[in-house]
Protein backbone atom coordinates (compact mmCIF):
# COMPACT_ATOMS: atom_id res chain seq x y z
CA UNK A 1 0.00 0.00 0.00
CA UNK A 2 1.47 3.03 -1.25
CA UNK A 3 0.16 6.59 -1.27
CA UNK A 4 -0.93 8.32 -4.12
CA UNK A 5 -0.49 12.19 -5.55
CA UNK A 6 -3.88 12.54 -5.22
CA UNK A 7 -3.74 11.69 -1.26
CA UNK A 8 -0.66 13.81 -0.69
CA UNK A 9 -1.91 16.51 -2.41
CA UNK A 10 -5.50 16.13 -0.39
CA UNK A 11 -2.81 15.88 2.89
CA UNK A 12 -0.89 19.52 1.91
CA UNK A 13 -3.98 21.01 1.28
CA UNK A 14 -5.01 20.66 4.57
CA UNK A 15 -2.24 21.27 6.38
CA UNK A 16 -1.94 24.82 4.15
CA UNK A 17 -5.37 25.60 5.23
CA UNK A 18 -4.26 24.99 9.11
CA UNK A 19 -1.38 27.03 8.70
CA UNK A 20 -3.19 30.27 7.54
CA UNK A 21 -5.67 29.51 10.00
CA UNK A 22 -3.30 29.65 12.93
CA UNK A 23 -1.48 32.39 11.15
CA UNK A 24 1.65 30.86 10.05
CA UNK A 25 3.70 30.00 6.88
CA UNK A 26 5.06 26.64 6.55
CA UNK A 27 6.94 23.96 4.13
CA UNK A 28 5.27 20.78 3.70
CA UNK A 29 6.38 17.60 2.11
CA UNK A 30 4.60 14.08 2.07
CA UNK A 31 7.05 10.81 1.40
CA UNK A 32 5.56 7.61 0.30
CA UNK A 33 6.17 4.25 2.02
CA UNK A 34 9.51 4.08 0.33
CA UNK A 35 10.30 7.25 2.20
CA UNK A 36 10.03 9.06 -1.25
CA UNK A 37 8.71 12.59 -1.71
CA UNK A 38 5.61 12.55 -3.50
CA UNK A 39 4.52 16.16 -3.04
CA UNK A 40 5.57 19.49 -1.50
CA UNK A 41 4.86 23.23 -1.23
CA UNK A 42 6.46 25.89 0.48
CA UNK A 43 4.29 28.52 1.63
CA UNK A 44 4.72 32.02 0.46
CA UNK A 45 7.40 33.88 3.32
CA UNK A 46 8.20 30.63 4.97
CA UNK A 47 11.27 29.42 6.50
CA UNK A 48 13.86 28.86 3.65
CA UNK A 49 16.03 26.49 5.95
CA UNK A 50 12.81 25.02 6.62
CA UNK A 51 12.59 23.38 2.99
CA UNK A 52 15.12 20.55 4.42
CA UNK A 53 13.79 20.18 7.68
CA UNK A 54 10.01 19.68 6.42
CA UNK A 55 11.81 16.62 4.03
CA UNK A 56 13.78 15.24 6.67
CA UNK A 57 10.87 15.18 9.12
CA UNK A 58 8.37 13.44 6.52
CA UNK A 59 11.20 10.98 5.84
CA UNK A 60 12.04 10.38 9.65
CA UNK A 61 8.53 10.00 10.72
CA UNK A 62 8.51 7.14 7.84
CA UNK A 63 11.86 5.89 8.91
CA UNK A 64 10.33 4.30 12.48
CA UNK A 65 6.57 4.92 12.09
CA UNK A 66 6.29 7.10 14.84
CA UNK A 67 5.73 10.82 15.52
CA UNK A 68 9.61 12.21 14.74
CA UNK A 69 9.11 14.45 18.49
CA UNK A 70 8.77 10.75 19.99
CA UNK A 71 12.16 9.88 18.96
CA UNK A 72 13.87 13.53 19.80
CA UNK A 73 12.50 12.51 23.36
CA UNK A 74 14.65 9.35 23.33
CA UNK A 75 17.45 10.91 21.64
CA UNK A 76 18.60 13.31 24.01
CA UNK A 77 22.16 13.29 26.22
CA UNK A 78 22.05 10.09 28.25
CA UNK A 79 18.72 8.56 26.42
CA UNK A 80 19.14 5.16 24.63
CA UNK A 81 19.41 6.71 21.61
CA UNK A 82 21.51 10.11 21.43
CA UNK A 83 22.60 11.29 18.57
CA UNK A 84 21.24 8.72 16.28
CA UNK A 85 20.28 12.00 13.68
CA UNK A 86 23.16 11.01 12.39
CA UNK A 87 22.26 8.35 10.30
CA UNK A 88 20.29 8.38 6.99
CA UNK A 89 21.97 11.38 5.95
CA UNK A 90 20.70 13.71 8.36
CA UNK A 91 17.24 12.76 10.54
CA UNK A 92 15.15 15.79 12.46
CA UNK A 93 13.78 14.36 15.38
CA UNK A 94 11.67 17.36 17.03
CA UNK A 95 7.95 17.39 15.84
CA UNK A 96 6.34 18.20 13.26
CA UNK A 97 6.47 14.44 11.65
CA UNK A 98 3.63 12.43 11.66
CA UNK A 99 3.13 9.46 9.56
CA UNK A 100 -0.09 8.90 7.49
CA UNK A 101 -2.50 5.88 7.52
CA UNK A 102 -4.63 4.42 5.09
CA UNK A 103 -8.28 3.77 5.79
CA UNK A 104 -6.65 0.00 7.42
CA UNK A 105 -4.52 1.30 9.76
CA UNK A 106 -2.04 0.81 6.98
CA UNK A 107 0.78 3.37 7.39
CA UNK A 108 0.97 4.62 3.48
CA UNK A 109 3.41 7.33 3.77
CA UNK A 110 4.49 10.91 6.12
CA UNK A 111 4.11 14.34 6.13
CA UNK A 112 6.76 16.77 7.96
CA UNK A 113 5.62 20.14 8.74
CA UNK A 114 8.54 22.92 9.35
CA UNK A 115 8.26 26.80 9.51
CA UNK A 116 6.80 27.70 13.06
CA UNK A 117 7.31 26.79 16.78
CA UNK A 118 7.41 23.00 16.61
CA UNK A 119 3.85 22.63 18.16
CA UNK A 120 2.64 24.20 15.71
CA UNK A 121 4.43 22.18 13.05
CA UNK A 122 2.85 19.58 14.80
CA UNK A 123 -0.23 20.54 14.81
CA UNK A 124 -0.36 21.62 11.27
CA UNK A 125 1.01 17.97 10.27
CA UNK A 126 -1.37 16.41 12.01
CA UNK A 127 -4.10 17.95 10.15
CA UNK A 128 -2.61 17.00 7.00
CA UNK A 129 -2.41 13.56 7.88
CA UNK A 130 -5.54 13.22 9.03
CA UNK A 131 -7.04 14.42 5.71
CA UNK A 132 -6.52 10.91 4.27
CA UNK B 1 10.38 38.77 -8.05
CA UNK B 2 10.24 35.55 -7.08
CA UNK B 3 7.40 32.88 -7.86
CA UNK B 4 4.43 32.34 -5.32
CA UNK B 5 3.44 29.19 -4.37
CA UNK B 6 -0.10 30.10 -6.26
CA UNK B 7 1.85 30.20 -9.23
CA UNK B 8 4.53 26.99 -8.81
CA UNK B 9 1.38 25.02 -8.28
CA UNK B 10 -0.32 26.16 -11.18
CA UNK B 11 2.24 25.48 -13.16
CA UNK B 12 2.31 21.87 -12.15
CA UNK B 13 -1.33 21.65 -12.85
CA UNK B 14 -0.81 22.64 -16.50
CA UNK B 15 2.38 20.05 -16.48
CA UNK B 16 0.16 17.26 -15.32
CA UNK B 17 -2.56 18.17 -17.79
CA UNK B 18 0.16 17.95 -20.37
CA UNK B 19 1.68 14.56 -19.17
CA UNK B 20 -1.60 12.92 -19.01
CA UNK B 21 -2.56 14.54 -22.79
CA UNK B 22 0.83 12.50 -23.97
CA UNK B 23 0.11 9.33 -22.11
CA UNK B 24 3.34 9.93 -19.32
CA UNK B 25 4.00 10.21 -16.03
CA UNK B 26 6.25 13.08 -14.58
CA UNK B 27 8.07 14.24 -11.93
CA UNK B 28 7.40 17.93 -11.92
CA UNK B 29 9.24 20.33 -9.58
CA UNK B 30 9.45 24.61 -9.07
CA UNK B 31 12.26 26.57 -7.94
CA UNK B 32 12.25 29.78 -7.16
CA UNK B 33 14.22 32.46 -7.97
CA UNK B 34 16.76 31.68 -5.05
CA UNK B 35 16.95 27.86 -7.10
CA UNK B 36 14.90 26.44 -3.52
CA UNK B 37 11.93 24.29 -3.95
CA UNK B 38 8.28 25.40 -4.16
CA UNK B 39 6.54 22.70 -4.99
CA UNK B 40 6.60 19.48 -5.92
CA UNK B 41 4.64 16.67 -7.50
CA UNK B 42 5.42 12.48 -8.47
CA UNK B 43 2.54 11.56 -10.21
CA UNK B 44 1.87 7.75 -9.90
CA UNK B 45 3.53 5.31 -11.56
CA UNK B 46 6.73 7.80 -12.39
CA UNK B 47 10.16 6.66 -12.47
CA UNK B 48 11.55 7.13 -9.08
CA UNK B 49 14.99 8.15 -10.14
CA UNK B 50 13.30 10.81 -11.58
CA UNK B 51 12.56 12.58 -8.20
CA UNK B 52 15.76 13.85 -8.07
CA UNK B 53 16.48 14.57 -11.62
CA UNK B 54 13.78 16.80 -11.76
CA UNK B 55 14.42 18.68 -9.04
CA UNK B 56 17.95 19.29 -10.14
CA UNK B 57 16.86 19.65 -13.97
CA UNK B 58 14.82 22.80 -12.29
CA UNK B 59 17.47 24.26 -10.32
CA UNK B 60 20.16 23.47 -13.44
CA UNK B 61 17.82 25.72 -15.46
CA UNK B 62 17.67 28.82 -12.80
CA UNK B 63 21.29 28.23 -11.98
CA UNK B 64 22.11 29.38 -15.59
CA UNK B 65 18.74 31.15 -16.37
CA UNK B 66 18.24 28.90 -19.75
CA UNK B 67 16.83 25.41 -20.50
CA UNK B 68 19.13 22.58 -19.67
CA UNK B 69 19.38 21.28 -22.94
CA UNK B 70 21.44 24.33 -23.99
CA UNK B 71 24.06 23.57 -21.24
CA UNK B 72 23.75 19.76 -22.25
CA UNK B 73 25.62 20.74 -25.90
CA UNK B 74 28.45 22.61 -23.90
CA UNK B 75 29.31 20.10 -21.60
CA UNK B 76 30.08 17.21 -24.20
CA UNK B 77 33.46 15.83 -24.65
CA UNK B 78 35.69 18.73 -25.99
CA UNK B 79 33.55 21.50 -25.43
CA UNK B 80 33.64 24.35 -23.34
CA UNK B 81 31.65 23.11 -20.52
CA UNK B 82 32.70 19.44 -20.29
CA UNK B 83 31.73 17.74 -17.18
CA UNK B 84 30.07 20.97 -15.26
CA UNK B 85 27.16 18.54 -14.08
CA UNK B 86 30.37 17.65 -11.41
CA UNK B 87 29.15 21.78 -9.99
CA UNK B 88 26.46 22.39 -7.29
CA UNK B 89 26.49 18.97 -5.60
CA UNK B 90 25.09 17.69 -9.28
CA UNK B 91 23.63 19.21 -12.51
CA UNK B 92 21.35 17.42 -15.33
CA UNK B 93 22.27 18.92 -18.78
CA UNK B 94 19.58 17.60 -20.65
CA UNK B 95 16.17 18.47 -22.05
CA UNK B 96 13.59 18.99 -19.45
CA UNK B 97 14.24 22.21 -17.11
CA UNK B 98 13.06 25.76 -18.43
CA UNK B 99 12.97 28.78 -16.55
CA UNK B 100 9.76 30.23 -15.75
CA UNK B 101 9.36 34.38 -16.47
CA UNK B 102 6.43 36.85 -14.95
CA UNK B 103 4.28 39.05 -17.23
CA UNK B 104 7.50 41.71 -17.54
CA UNK B 105 9.94 38.74 -19.10
CA UNK B 106 11.87 38.43 -15.56
CA UNK B 107 13.10 35.24 -14.36
CA UNK B 108 11.55 34.03 -11.35
CA UNK B 109 11.53 30.36 -10.75
CA UNK B 110 12.38 27.71 -13.28
CA UNK B 111 10.37 23.95 -13.61
CA UNK B 112 12.05 20.47 -14.08
CA UNK B 113 10.15 17.61 -15.64
CA UNK B 114 11.60 14.06 -15.52
CA UNK B 115 10.00 10.78 -16.21
CA UNK B 116 10.15 10.33 -19.93
CA UNK B 117 12.24 10.68 -23.06
CA UNK B 118 14.02 14.10 -23.03
CA UNK B 119 11.67 15.42 -25.86
CA UNK B 120 8.05 14.87 -23.41
CA UNK B 121 9.91 15.75 -20.84
CA UNK B 122 10.86 19.24 -22.27
CA UNK B 123 7.44 19.25 -23.43
CA UNK B 124 5.77 18.89 -20.25
CA UNK B 125 7.81 21.77 -18.86
CA UNK B 126 7.43 24.43 -21.49
CA UNK B 127 3.80 23.50 -20.57
CA UNK B 128 3.97 24.61 -17.35
CA UNK B 129 6.32 27.20 -17.40
CA UNK B 130 3.83 29.02 -19.82
CA UNK B 131 0.92 28.65 -17.67
CA UNK B 132 2.59 31.69 -15.60
CA UNK C 1 4.09 -5.25 -3.67
CA UNK C 2 6.99 -5.25 -2.14
CA UNK C 3 9.37 -8.00 -2.46
CA UNK C 4 10.53 -10.03 0.73
CA UNK C 5 13.72 -10.84 2.99
CA UNK C 6 12.68 -14.74 1.55
CA UNK C 7 12.24 -13.79 -2.00
CA UNK C 8 15.63 -11.88 -1.64
CA UNK C 9 17.81 -14.28 -0.16
CA UNK C 10 16.63 -16.87 -2.81
CA UNK C 11 17.73 -14.10 -5.46
CA UNK C 12 21.17 -13.99 -4.07
CA UNK C 13 21.29 -18.00 -3.63
CA UNK C 14 21.26 -18.43 -7.18
CA UNK C 15 23.09 -15.63 -8.16
CA UNK C 16 25.95 -17.20 -5.75
CA UNK C 17 25.26 -20.30 -7.86
CA UNK C 18 25.53 -18.93 -10.87
CA UNK C 19 28.66 -16.71 -10.17
CA UNK C 20 30.92 -20.24 -8.89
CA UNK C 21 29.65 -21.97 -11.79
CA UNK C 22 30.96 -18.93 -14.26
CA UNK C 23 34.26 -18.91 -12.04
CA UNK C 24 33.73 -15.41 -10.71
CA UNK C 25 33.32 -13.66 -6.99
CA UNK C 26 30.47 -11.26 -7.09
CA UNK C 27 29.15 -8.72 -4.53
CA UNK C 28 25.45 -9.37 -5.23
CA UNK C 29 22.11 -6.34 -3.50
CA UNK C 30 18.70 -7.05 -3.59
CA UNK C 31 16.69 -3.48 -3.32
CA UNK C 32 12.62 -3.25 -2.47
CA UNK C 33 10.44 -1.33 -4.90
CA UNK C 34 11.26 1.97 -2.70
CA UNK C 35 15.08 0.95 -3.84
CA UNK C 36 15.89 0.60 -0.04
CA UNK C 37 18.65 -2.49 0.42
CA UNK C 38 16.87 -5.58 1.50
CA UNK C 39 19.58 -8.07 1.74
CA UNK C 40 23.61 -7.99 0.16
CA UNK C 41 26.32 -10.52 -0.13
CA UNK C 42 30.06 -9.93 -0.64
CA UNK C 43 31.62 -13.00 -2.13
CA UNK C 44 34.82 -13.92 -0.65
CA UNK C 45 37.69 -12.65 -2.85
CA UNK C 46 35.12 -10.33 -4.33
CA UNK C 47 36.59 -6.61 -5.41
CA UNK C 48 35.82 -4.59 -3.00
CA UNK C 49 35.33 -1.24 -4.95
CA UNK C 50 32.06 -4.03 -6.75
CA UNK C 51 30.43 -3.64 -2.93
CA UNK C 52 29.23 0.40 -3.46
CA UNK C 53 28.60 -0.59 -7.36
CA UNK C 54 26.44 -3.43 -7.12
CA UNK C 55 24.25 -1.60 -4.80
CA UNK C 56 24.36 1.09 -6.96
CA UNK C 57 22.97 -1.19 -9.59
CA UNK C 58 20.38 -2.42 -7.46
CA UNK C 59 18.69 1.02 -6.95
CA UNK C 60 19.47 2.26 -10.73
CA UNK C 61 17.71 -0.65 -12.28
CA UNK C 62 14.65 0.36 -9.71
CA UNK C 63 15.01 4.08 -10.25
CA UNK C 64 14.46 3.23 -14.00
CA UNK C 65 12.39 -0.09 -14.17
CA UNK C 66 15.23 -1.33 -16.48
CA UNK C 67 18.23 -2.98 -17.05
CA UNK C 68 21.15 -1.01 -16.13
CA UNK C 69 22.76 -1.48 -19.38
CA UNK C 70 19.89 0.54 -21.37
CA UNK C 71 20.77 4.01 -19.54
CA UNK C 72 24.05 3.44 -20.25
CA UNK C 73 23.43 3.59 -23.85
CA UNK C 74 21.39 6.58 -23.42
CA UNK C 75 24.27 8.68 -21.20
CA UNK C 76 27.11 8.25 -23.50
CA UNK C 77 28.30 11.57 -24.62
CA UNK C 78 26.00 13.23 -27.73
CA UNK C 79 23.18 11.12 -26.13
CA UNK C 80 20.09 12.14 -24.84
CA UNK C 81 21.02 11.12 -20.78
CA UNK C 82 24.04 12.20 -21.18
CA UNK C 83 25.69 12.36 -17.41
CA UNK C 84 22.65 11.37 -16.26
CA UNK C 85 25.11 9.18 -13.83
CA UNK C 86 25.35 12.76 -11.61
CA UNK C 87 21.69 12.37 -9.90
CA UNK C 88 20.13 10.06 -7.17
CA UNK C 89 23.79 10.29 -5.08
CA UNK C 90 25.37 8.29 -8.31
CA UNK C 91 24.03 5.87 -10.32
CA UNK C 92 25.71 3.02 -12.56
CA UNK C 93 24.38 2.54 -16.18
CA UNK C 94 26.53 0.06 -17.46
CA UNK C 95 25.49 -3.72 -16.84
CA UNK C 96 24.42 -5.65 -14.13
CA UNK C 97 21.32 -3.68 -12.68
CA UNK C 98 17.77 -5.94 -13.08
CA UNK C 99 14.61 -5.02 -12.25
CA UNK C 100 12.72 -8.15 -10.37
CA UNK C 101 9.10 -8.53 -10.85
CA UNK C 102 6.82 -11.12 -9.65
CA UNK C 103 4.32 -14.18 -11.43
CA UNK C 104 1.84 -11.22 -12.27
CA UNK C 105 4.87 -9.28 -13.80
CA UNK C 106 4.73 -6.07 -11.13
CA UNK C 107 8.25 -5.03 -10.25
CA UNK C 108 9.02 -5.86 -6.68
CA UNK C 109 12.66 -4.95 -6.42
CA UNK C 110 15.87 -5.00 -8.28
CA UNK C 111 19.36 -7.14 -7.95
CA UNK C 112 22.62 -5.58 -8.74
CA UNK C 113 25.75 -7.36 -9.29
CA UNK C 114 29.27 -6.88 -9.76
CA UNK C 115 32.89 -8.54 -9.42
CA UNK C 116 33.48 -9.60 -13.01
CA UNK C 117 33.05 -7.86 -16.74
CA UNK C 118 29.84 -6.72 -17.17
CA UNK C 119 28.55 -9.21 -19.06
CA UNK C 120 29.31 -11.78 -16.36
CA UNK C 121 27.75 -9.19 -14.04
CA UNK C 122 24.80 -9.14 -16.10
CA UNK C 123 24.38 -13.47 -16.49
CA UNK C 124 24.99 -13.31 -12.69
CA UNK C 125 21.95 -10.72 -11.87
CA UNK C 126 19.54 -12.45 -14.81
CA UNK C 127 19.96 -15.53 -12.71
CA UNK C 128 19.38 -14.09 -9.12
CA UNK C 129 16.56 -12.37 -10.57
CA UNK C 130 14.90 -15.21 -12.32
CA UNK C 131 14.81 -16.86 -9.45
CA UNK C 132 11.88 -15.52 -8.32
CA UNK D 1 41.96 -13.18 9.31
CA UNK D 2 39.05 -11.69 7.56
CA UNK D 3 35.09 -13.01 7.84
CA UNK D 4 34.05 -14.85 5.02
CA UNK D 5 30.49 -15.10 3.71
CA UNK D 6 29.54 -18.14 4.91
CA UNK D 7 30.27 -16.82 8.64
CA UNK D 8 28.44 -13.71 7.88
CA UNK D 9 25.65 -14.96 6.93
CA UNK D 10 25.99 -17.82 9.81
CA UNK D 11 25.83 -15.03 11.85
CA UNK D 12 22.59 -13.01 10.25
CA UNK D 13 20.90 -16.69 10.47
CA UNK D 14 21.33 -16.99 14.07
CA UNK D 15 20.45 -12.79 14.87
CA UNK D 16 17.16 -13.75 12.64
CA UNK D 17 16.34 -16.69 14.68
CA UNK D 18 16.93 -14.50 17.89
CA UNK D 19 15.32 -11.67 16.61
CA UNK D 20 12.15 -13.73 15.75
CA UNK D 21 12.39 -15.58 19.04
CA UNK D 22 11.79 -11.78 21.32
CA UNK D 23 8.88 -11.11 18.22
CA UNK D 24 10.63 -7.97 16.62
CA UNK D 25 11.62 -7.10 12.76
CA UNK D 26 15.31 -6.56 12.35
CA UNK D 27 17.74 -4.83 9.92
CA UNK D 28 20.99 -7.01 10.27
CA UNK D 29 24.89 -5.59 8.89
CA UNK D 30 27.71 -7.89 9.05
CA UNK D 31 31.24 -5.97 8.29
CA UNK D 32 34.74 -7.91 7.65
CA UNK D 33 37.69 -6.77 9.17
CA UNK D 34 38.15 -3.98 7.06
CA UNK D 35 34.69 -2.56 7.61
CA UNK D 36 33.18 -2.61 4.87
CA UNK D 37 29.96 -4.79 4.40
CA UNK D 38 29.92 -8.71 3.82
CA UNK D 39 26.25 -9.47 4.30
CA UNK D 40 23.05 -7.96 5.44
CA UNK D 41 19.68 -9.18 5.88
CA UNK D 42 16.14 -6.48 6.27
CA UNK D 43 13.43 -8.48 8.32
CA UNK D 44 9.74 -7.91 6.58
CA UNK D 45 8.22 -5.29 8.75
CA UNK D 46 11.37 -3.71 9.88
CA UNK D 47 12.08 0.02 9.89
CA UNK D 48 13.37 1.09 6.97
CA UNK D 49 15.44 4.03 8.95
CA UNK D 50 16.97 1.01 10.81
CA UNK D 51 18.53 -0.01 7.53
CA UNK D 52 21.50 2.89 7.50
CA UNK D 53 21.72 2.65 11.68
CA UNK D 54 22.71 -1.31 11.63
CA UNK D 55 25.73 -0.37 8.79
CA UNK D 56 26.73 2.36 10.93
CA UNK D 57 26.29 0.06 14.31
CA UNK D 58 28.38 -2.50 12.41
CA UNK D 59 31.30 -0.23 11.28
CA UNK D 60 31.15 1.69 14.52
CA UNK D 61 31.98 -1.38 16.74
CA UNK D 62 34.61 -2.57 13.93
CA UNK D 63 36.45 1.04 13.38
CA UNK D 64 37.03 1.02 17.55
CA UNK D 65 36.67 -2.87 18.47
CA UNK D 66 34.31 -2.81 20.71
CA UNK D 67 30.60 -2.79 21.56
CA UNK D 68 28.98 0.68 20.42
CA UNK D 69 27.50 1.15 23.59
CA UNK D 70 31.00 1.66 25.18
CA UNK D 71 31.23 4.55 22.59
CA UNK D 72 27.75 6.32 23.57
CA UNK D 73 28.83 6.47 27.25
CA UNK D 74 32.45 8.47 25.87
CA UNK D 75 30.65 10.57 23.84
CA UNK D 76 27.65 11.93 25.90
CA UNK D 77 28.03 16.18 26.67
CA UNK D 78 30.99 16.82 28.94
CA UNK D 79 32.63 13.24 28.19
CA UNK D 80 35.83 12.79 26.49
CA UNK D 81 34.26 11.58 23.24
CA UNK D 82 32.01 14.18 23.09
CA UNK D 83 30.14 14.34 19.19
CA UNK D 84 32.75 11.80 17.97
CA UNK D 85 29.53 10.68 16.03
CA UNK D 86 30.55 13.76 13.05
CA UNK D 87 33.71 11.32 12.14
CA UNK D 88 33.62 8.55 9.33
CA UNK D 89 30.40 9.79 7.49
CA UNK D 90 28.44 9.00 10.96
CA UNK D 91 28.77 6.64 13.47
CA UNK D 92 25.87 5.46 15.56
CA UNK D 93 27.12 4.91 19.40
CA UNK D 94 24.16 3.26 21.02
CA UNK D 95 24.02 -0.34 21.95
CA UNK D 96 23.48 -2.86 18.55
CA UNK D 97 27.29 -2.95 17.34
CA UNK D 98 28.89 -6.09 18.33
CA UNK D 99 32.65 -7.37 17.68
CA UNK D 100 33.40 -10.55 15.80
CA UNK D 101 35.70 -13.07 17.16
CA UNK D 102 37.45 -15.85 15.52
CA UNK D 103 37.80 -19.42 17.48
CA UNK D 104 41.66 -17.32 18.52
CA UNK D 105 39.77 -14.41 19.75
CA UNK D 106 41.22 -12.10 16.68
CA UNK D 107 38.46 -9.70 15.52
CA UNK D 108 37.38 -10.52 12.13
CA UNK D 109 34.96 -8.29 11.45
CA UNK D 110 31.55 -7.05 13.43
CA UNK D 111 27.19 -6.91 13.56
CA UNK D 112 25.21 -4.52 13.80
CA UNK D 113 21.09 -4.76 14.46
CA UNK D 114 18.67 -2.13 14.56
CA UNK D 115 15.33 -2.21 14.74
CA UNK D 116 13.66 -2.10 18.34
CA UNK D 117 14.92 -0.87 21.92
CA UNK D 118 18.65 -0.86 22.01
CA UNK D 119 18.71 -3.58 24.63
CA UNK D 120 16.77 -5.75 21.83
CA UNK D 121 19.18 -4.94 19.78
CA UNK D 122 22.38 -5.68 21.49
CA UNK D 123 20.56 -9.36 22.36
CA UNK D 124 20.28 -9.83 18.82
CA UNK D 125 23.73 -8.67 17.92
CA UNK D 126 25.01 -10.59 20.14
CA UNK D 127 23.60 -14.08 19.29
CA UNK D 128 24.85 -12.84 15.87
CA UNK D 129 28.34 -12.58 16.83
CA UNK D 130 28.44 -15.69 19.05
CA UNK D 131 27.13 -18.21 16.27
CA UNK D 132 30.83 -17.57 14.60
Amino acid sequence: MNITLAQAEKAITAAKLKSTAIDTNMNIAVVDAGANLVAFGRMDGAWLGSLDISIKKAKTARFFDMNTGIIGELSQPGQPLFNIEHSNNGLITFPGGVPIKNASGEIIGAIGVSGSSVENDHTVAEAGAKAI
